[in-house]
């Protein structure tokens, strides 16, 4: 009994805490109450039941119920009133909290937002060398060289200022990632492009209608810059003076007019990304392409002015219908994806504010070359997603070409389905979308052609499997992303390594014979060469087997170059997709941590050429992580090797997901979020400007 | 007992309930244990005190619990390992319970969402008159007549067909409260504009920096428009015919080449706005604006560009302090805003991501004609505001006239303080705002030529004090916001009216004497024909007996018409500010509802003229609630007749939430919200594009 009576002591002091919180006292009494189920009677309790009774009537508060302490029977009875008075009471301490709670919130992100204002003006003294604001001039075309620059005496860029040079051209989906990785303070890096943010293109489609808003999608440069300890240049590089090491940049001076300076750099990576091929069809400046943010800006612009135009009243029937077709000209991720969140407004929202009359005479086209849309895909995607589209009244004309794109309509050539030749059809549009596949930007031609036989592509800039620029010094310049590709011309390469094999072996190649073992061998090298190349080296044995074509249990050269030669096939060149810049930007990132760790041991030991990078670092491997895309209330996923499927919103929810967490930073994740929300509250905001 | 088993039973119904939601039952253990105060005990129960123990073991769950059942004893000591067992339980029902609820939450909205895609495309059966497809031709320039539209047979509209026509000319703040204000359906209405949004420009300033989105100050119009059930036309007025009731409106064809034609009206309402007063300035073509929502990505845009070009190592530090320094022209609010915008922006973030240099070369600089910066403030205000700027380091030039602008220099002659002699100072500068007071719109001034002698101020259309436009038949045209400006020559109007009240009563005027009761009842007539003359006719006394001058206890007419003249000048022509274009639509609007409201007992009764508007509708009274301006990190208030203010960053948060709650729609103040923590958490986006 005393353990008992301490135990209530203490009890009631939980209970005295308590009450300072109203809204967890009130939440209490209800469930007491509620608890008293009648089935089950446990033994009784040498407790007197008296305090039950309090323990009703000290939680209730009300002076009325006090009194009917006097009266126990009353006890069991729920008053109506009781029960009333208890709900008020919990709704008001409910309420209390929830202002309370609320307040202490909005103030402390008063507070937090107060401390981020600045109120006195910083001005610190600076020293500036000479030479950044004077830069002396030199090079082949002797132009200022911006060796120092005004920020490198500032305290965070002093460490790094004589670091080694390293040049960064683009902020896409390569230099990012890489900038991100980079260790900060090993090099003196410097970053150089046109546009001063990145932008996530994936879901840039999204953007051209609304879905999302621009600024959602892209990051500003500056922040990704200086967290890396980088400096940036808005500008372009024209050329590359490989022998002086120095990249020609070009940028809009002060009056608005073009100047170029040379940058020195020790490694310079190009990550300039591609430009829209034209296919050579002409007229293309009747259409809109989609890789900047800009362009976004643009056909949000242009579909909106297109629905206004549509609602005047000089407007003709046959004008009106020619504004409200929507021609897509390219069945790839972009095209389909912009068709697909084309149709989605035009369907959700478009209905909602303009006239009826609009909707009914809408049209959605998609032109593509090939057989199937997204014929990258999986063939059970490309075939679901183009019943999607079907379903969607989205036109799709595969196995046509466009010949030419005039103000008002496109013509196109297909195979007429009866007679089976080609024949040039007309489209009258008042919307042209182009994306058609990439091409080479400018830069990149300059350079490709500067080296001459060693550039043999004719689409990217070749490099080896370091990424390293073909043709240049090994460890000078890499390539990475859209602009480049990487060599993997395995047979060649191995065919080589096994005549000099042979014929240090005092042998003739052709009268060489392998065996199941030096097969092996050669496996692991060229794996270990073109990392790529490994799915298609699991099985050795049956590669084995099967190649042995005189079942010698041996293979000749013959037998071995043609083994080489049919996986050198099944390699196809890498896509140029964001998910590939990514991983390069990574693995340079990476490699050159792994240099600037191994540099003062190479300096040491006075290692200053040679193939530095595959010393200290393994070769780039590509791994397929898979493809997305958005076909209209449904995606699709390919995660290569017959992994695939399609489906409708939780498909959806999916991809956004999966692009949202990839998406780049906080800042881009919170509005993404916010932009979702704000499309389905208030549904897309029908404004051009 | 019966009432107490029955009551029993209805609680245990309750319970049963109860369990389906653990996180609520597991809120209950702790708090009836810990009700158990011994202090007080009431009398014994009836009820078997078996139950109580049932209570407390149902609820608490773990099955030790229940074998200490059989030990009663063991019940009241509070064994450490239970307390903690407890703690842990209740963590983690607490943590489930929160998973659970948010997972509801987010399951809760993403059906939501859901429910948002619209899957299967609505195509409905539309009659759509001839007369809409091809309108007739007509009127002096024999162009179509948009007599019916292409939405007018529609459900939603079918109603309105045939209803008076309603043409309202722009989408600013004196239309969009029309709009809002208006009773949908009891007139055809048409909005006529260029540009499909509402912009809240009061916070325009804001924008040109990034501390809020451009979307987060626009509202899509034709979300307001259809609400209101009125029809949108993309295009501007470019003339009107009084005599057949048609307005003219140019617009952007389907080719991009301009069309015109005519949209007949019973009434209407212009509120078209105004354009930047160019002041006679030369080189204003280097100079940016600040009107439209494009005006302010441009500037942002320009700035940005401004810094990025500092940068560059090809700028020198002359070019790079001409760059960076920021002339406003003009002292009002928007340009004061501006500088205010621009210095916080350059002071928080410009330091964090772009060299340090730039931050010390930077200036800015606001150029005043008059004595002092928002010189429509209360002096104090005005004072308050400049030191403000001062302590910023904003260099403000008062009594300062600009007389040219080139790309790179700003030209303006000042008092030289010495001589105080006129000087012509220059100014390098990279950027110029031009903000320097309105002007009309060419469209306005033709119509001003148009109406002739009935039109004589050249800044602005003049209409009574109903607002309708001077020289056209009544109630058919009315002008409102920046366009319009209302007459108040009170003394013309009341002396006429006086002249004739004497003729009428065969008395000379220049004989006549007013007595105090005659200067009452001529002082209420004055009030309510022009209530803006109301502030001023307070103290009738005091007035009659200051301008008695012969103290003869009369007015005789030279002395009453020298008491209104008086009048006459203290009232000023009203602002052209937003707070009185939103008085003038929500005015109009109303004025349109009672009109609607009495047509049909007008129509009984065959009123069809005369001064119907006076009839139905008391005049129009502009009521001054103040202005607001922010000044940089705080904001000044000036309510008016001495009451005004000034302060920190709680005045900011102030402006800030009379802002808020002024926004156009819940859109908009979601988003300005999330504009503010963003900044706060972000910073601004040192973009452009």
């Amino acid at each position: 009994m005393l353990a008992a009576q301490r135990a209530s002591a203490s009890v009631a002091r939980a209970s005295q805490r308590r009450i300072a919180r109203p809204q967890l006292l009130t939440r209490t009494q209800q469930p007491c109450f509620s608890s008293l189920t009648p089935r089950a009677f446990p033994p009784p309790l040498r407790t007197p039941p008296t305090r039950r009774a309090h323990l009703r009537f000290a939680s209730s508060g009300p002076p009325s119920a006090k009194a009917s302490v006097k009266e126990p029977t009353a006890v069991f009875v729920p008053k109506p009133r009781t029960r009333i008075v208890h709900l008020v009471y919990r709704s008001f301490a409910g309420l209390g909290a929830f202002i309370v709670i609320s307040g202490v919130i909005v103030l402390a992100f008063f507070a937090f937002d107060a401390s981020t204002y600045s109120e006195n003006p910083e001005s610190i003294d600076l020293t500036i060398s000479e030479h950044a604001i004077n830069p002396r001039r030199g090079g082949p075309k002797n132009l200022p060289i911006a060796e120092y620059f005004v920020s490198d005496d500032e305290p965070s860029f002093r460490e790094q200022k004589h670091k080694p040079k390293l040049v960064i051209l683009g902020t896409g989906w390569g230099s990012v990632p890489l900038l991100k990785t980079l260790v900060a303070g090993e090099y003196h890096v410097t970053v150089v492009s046109p546009s001063n943010h990145f932008l996530f293109t994936p879901m840039l489609p999204s953007a051209t209608v609304g879905t999302l808003e621009l600024r959602s999608l892209v990051e500003p440069v500056r922040k990704i810059v200086r967290k890396a300890k980088a400096h940036f240049l808005m500008g372009s590089a024209t050329d590359v003076e490989f022998s002086e090491k120095l990249v020609e940049i070009e940028s809009i001076g002060p009056n608005g007019v073009k100047e170029s300076f040379y940058l020195p750099y020790d490694k310079l990576v190009i990550g300039v990304g591609s430009i829209t091929n034209p296919h050579g069809v002409k007229g293309l400046e009747h259409c809109h392409f989609l890789k900047s943010i800009s362009d976004a800006r643009k056909i949000r612009n242009k579909i909106i002015n297109n629905l206004e135009t549509a609602c005047l009243p000089t407007t003709s029937d046959e004008e009106r219908r020619r504004l409200l077709s929507f021609v897509v000209s390219g069945g790839g991720p972009t095209g389909v994806e912009f068709a697909a969140e084309l149709y989605d407004m035009l369907n959700e929202d478009l209905v909602k504010y303009y006239p009826r009359i609009l909707r009914n005479e809408i049209s959605v086209h998609v032109i593509q070359s090939r057989g199937h849309i997204l014929n990258t895909y999986d063939e059970a995607l490309s075939q679901y997603a183009e019943e999607r589209l079907a379903h969607d009244m989205v036109d799709v004309q595969t196995n046509a070409r466009v010949k030419e794109v005039r103000a008002d309509r496109i013509l196109f050539s297909t195979k007429d389905a009866e007679t089976n030749e080609f024949v040039t059809k007309e489209l009258p549009m008042g919307f042209c979308l182009w994306s058609t596949g990439v091409s080479q930007t400018e830069f990149c031609q300059k350079l490709a052609s500067k080296l001459g036989d060693a550039q043999t592509n004719k689409h990217a800039l070749e490099t080896d499997s370091h990424l390293r620029l073909t043709g240049t010094p090994l460890g000078d310049i890499y390539a990475i992303g859209d602009c480049s590709t990487v060599q993997n011309n395995v047979s060649d390469h191995i065919i080589t390594f096994l005549r000099t094999l042979a014929w240090e072996k005092g042998k003739d190649p052709s009268a060489m014979h392998i065996s199941y073992p030096d097969w092996r061998n050669v496996a692991k090298r060229v794996k270990s060469r073109f990392p790529q190349a490994t799915d298609h080296l699991r099985r050795l044995d049956k590669l084995f087997e099967q190649y042995d074509a005189d079942k010698s249990g041996t293979l000749d050269f013959a037998e071995l170059s043609e083994l080489l030669k049919q996986i050198d096939a099944k390699l196809t060149s890498l896509p140029a997709t964001a998910q590939r810049a990514n991983q390069q930007g990574l693995y340079l990132a990476r490699k050159l941590n792994a240099l600037s760790r191994a540099a003062p041991g190479m300096e040491a030991n006075m290692i200053t050429d040679g193939d530095v990078d595959e010393a200290v670092y393994k070769a780039f491997e590509y791994r397929n992580m898979g493809s997305l895309a958005y076909v209209g209330n449904s995606a699709i996923f390919d995660f290569g090797g017959g992994w695939s499927f399609g489906g409708g919103l939780v498909a959806v929810y999916l991809w956004r997901s999966i692009y949202f967490t990839q998406s780049v930073s906080l800042r881009t994740r919170v509005l993404l979020a916010m932009d979702w929300s704000k499309r389905a509250i208030f549904g897309r905001d029908m404004m051009n400007f």
